[in-house]
């Protein structure tokens, strides 16, 4: 028998989404009646069908790979330039950001990208990560050995927590202490906040100044309303070369079942190796991309490419609106019922205090069997998550508005 | 400035298929004349379409997608049931070997699998390759810290090298010294070998005995044509207990573009913790499935699933005919020519002999310059590959009849 990495054996059994599985099996077996009217709002997964420019151009692509003249083989490991080029000119220089083509890398997820990441960055690296947070970030770090074991209260040994609490606003202050890599994202999962461009002018700066790199996630940028928030790290001057930026097609053009995202690396970030010589990320990324990767589907790119259509725009804009429409429902329904609320004015996500400081698994089996609704208990982020409640705007709207009466209606 | 992985500073620059790119650029910008009728014969790259049903499950899956009471979001990170139990039935059971739906993992592709799978396994393993091989194994090793840099040869110090030469058929002996991990991949890229029943009889003896976990790549299976040549290393007793298998739908069905493959782990197989427990690796890979992959994209694993139709198992033995009646012609024309020809009968690759032990970056200059051919130098894979030279087969039945008489015209 080869030896196993045995750093995954750190990792905690109770995962949240198995947990929350196994929790709502249990209610619908026992409440054959309650079942059939059960409404997930837990995990954040899109329910609208694809925007037709998309299926248009999925039709077309796989079209053209019917017919040997138009066949695709293998494509560039690091994506055709049609995508890159669209992105680099619609999601960047259109919105005055300095992102070019030979910057983004494609991919068929960010969780794929940035659960990766780690392969190019050394393990002495000490990293730091908000709480409560995307799983994937930590879970990715026990993995590849930058922790100890984790302690009676979860927490690992070797990993910086920033605790992001309605105190905070849900932006943390930067750490007294040094870390190499901190991982941000904003709009935020699971919280729903935004961090202002003051915030992470901040952030900016901290990193200028201890050599860190930042990794931000801005997967739900789509979702912003408000003019002011930026939707990029590279709004910031001197982002270029402390971040790494994570995208995906999958919230704002709901391509979670469909897999496409990119990941941009500017190219005058470094990383240090341990004599402090400087080398280029996106040379160690590319290098990483043609080993380990082989593209993303043809079809798919050509689908992802027609998000900046002008159809696609619109369709896309539709999308947002609607998910936007039902957290704006939501939103308004629990603040009427006395909760305290937070996010989904620029994120698909609602954020709620637990009422007295309950137990957050509390509040997901009573709104479970009360109102026959399947929520996300914060505590299964982080213990900072502890206390709050998660509702994703992710549904159609007749579930949103029903969702939004039957929690109004429970006694909170 | 982070750390980076130092270990991708110990990779060689001179990468294969980046230095055939910069030969064939200098050829085409100083022979225009020549340059137009450049044919490709390097990379193993497919060059049909798609099978028919495979793109119309495609353009059905599409519409699914565009429909909101059949959009599919997020799926099973491991593959959908539909794919699964396809492939288990038709790849395997119905091949009197035993693996059931729930070993089959499903991604986007073999290149990942085969680099991703060191997530799981340990930095102290001992690992063995074949020389020549498929550049991603050593590489991935390199990426992971499994080797010192290498020497004035090319060689990596903490590799086990087992040359593969015309000398043992292209198959390894067995190590006297023990491996931890040994990456086999039969039908063989680059040499065309197969491997015979005995021979991989004995390579599980040896596993079984050394305690060591083979990595079996059976990417090219499609394309036995004799009867007694094993498509599974599963077909050997015992290696559901020391093997990982990995298969892809790119070289069968010319998924190159398209992106799906899939690995098997059985149940039964366990690496080892420092201490000498057992860990089930079904167990270790089902997690870093979840934790870092989001599942293969809907739409091309129901273009998969199509391959297992009876339409879809015509068509894509269509195209294995195809591509061995290429081979066919390319062997034919070079025994005729005079050269020292293996492969080509049970996979789509043609390994030859270099004329009188040439170098063969010479040989790849030649018929570069006086064939207007692309062909891929052994050395580039390794060590044990100098004094050959590799034909694919993948091209158009005009293009193969075309290369065969150029390169059968050449003065050898």
């Amino acid at each position: 028998m080869a030896f196993i990495n045995e750093h995954y054996l750190k990792l905690q059994a109770g995962y949240l989404f198995p947990e929350i599985s196994r929790r709502v099996k249990e209610f619908t077996e026992s409440n054959p009646v309650a079942a059939a009217r059960l409404i997930r709002c837990g995990i954040g997964d899109v329910t609208e069908p694809l925007p037709p420019a998309c299926t248009e151009a999925l039709h077309a692509a796989v079209d053209e790979m019917a017919d040997r003249e138009t066949f695709k083989g293998y494509g560039p490991e690091h994506g055709y330039d049609f995508l890159r080029e669209a992105i680099s000119e619609n999601d960047f220089q259109s919105r005055g950001v300095n992102v070019t083509a030979d910057e983004i890398f494609v991919s068929d997820g960010a969780k794929c990208d940035t659960a990766n990441i780690l392969d190019i960055l050394g393990h002495q690296n000490r990293i730091a990560i908000t709480d409560p947070v995307y799983p994937v970030y930590l879970d990715t770090n026990v993995m590849a050995g930058h922790t100890d074991t984790a302690d009676d209260a979860g927490q690992y040994g070797g990993i910086i927590y920033l605790p992001c609490t309605a105190e905070n606003n849900f932006v943390p202050a930067t750490p007294d202490e040094k870390a190499d890599i901190i991982y941000l994202c904003y709009p935020n999962n699971p919280t729903g906040a935004t961090a202002t461009r003051e915030q992470l002018a901040g952030w900016v700066a901290y990193a200028k100044e201890n050599n860190t790199l930042i990794l931000f996630d801005a997967a739900y940028e789509a979702f912003i309303q408000d003019a002011e928030v930026p939707h990029s790290i590279y709004e910031i001057a001197g982002a270029r070369e402390c971040a790494i930026e994570f995208r995906s097609f999958s919230k704002n053009a709901g391509f979670t079942g469909t897999r496409c995202a990119f990941t941009v690396i500017p190219k005058e970030l470094t990383g240090t190796d341990t004599e402090g010589n400087a080398h280029s990320l996106h040379s160690l990324w590319s290098r990483r991309t043609a080993t380990k990767f082989n593209g993303a589907s043809y079809p798919i790119q050509k689908a992802a490419a027609a998000v900046y259509s002008d159809a696609g725009k619109t369709q896309v804009q539709e999308l947002v609106t609607h998910y936007m429409g039902n957290a704006k429902i939501l939103r308004e329904a629990t603040i009427a019922a006395g909760l305290e609320v937070f996010g989904g004015t620029n994120a698909p996500y609602i954020w709620l205090k637990t009422p007295n400081a309950a137990p957050s698994w509390n509040i997901f089996d009573r709104v479970l069997n009360e109102a026959a609704v399947v929520i996300t208990p914060g505590a299964g982020f982080g213990n900072a998550g502890e206390g709050y409640f998660r509702i994703s705007a992710f549904n159609s709207r007749a579930n949103a508005e029903e969702v939004a009466e039957r929690i109004g209606a429970m006694a909170w």
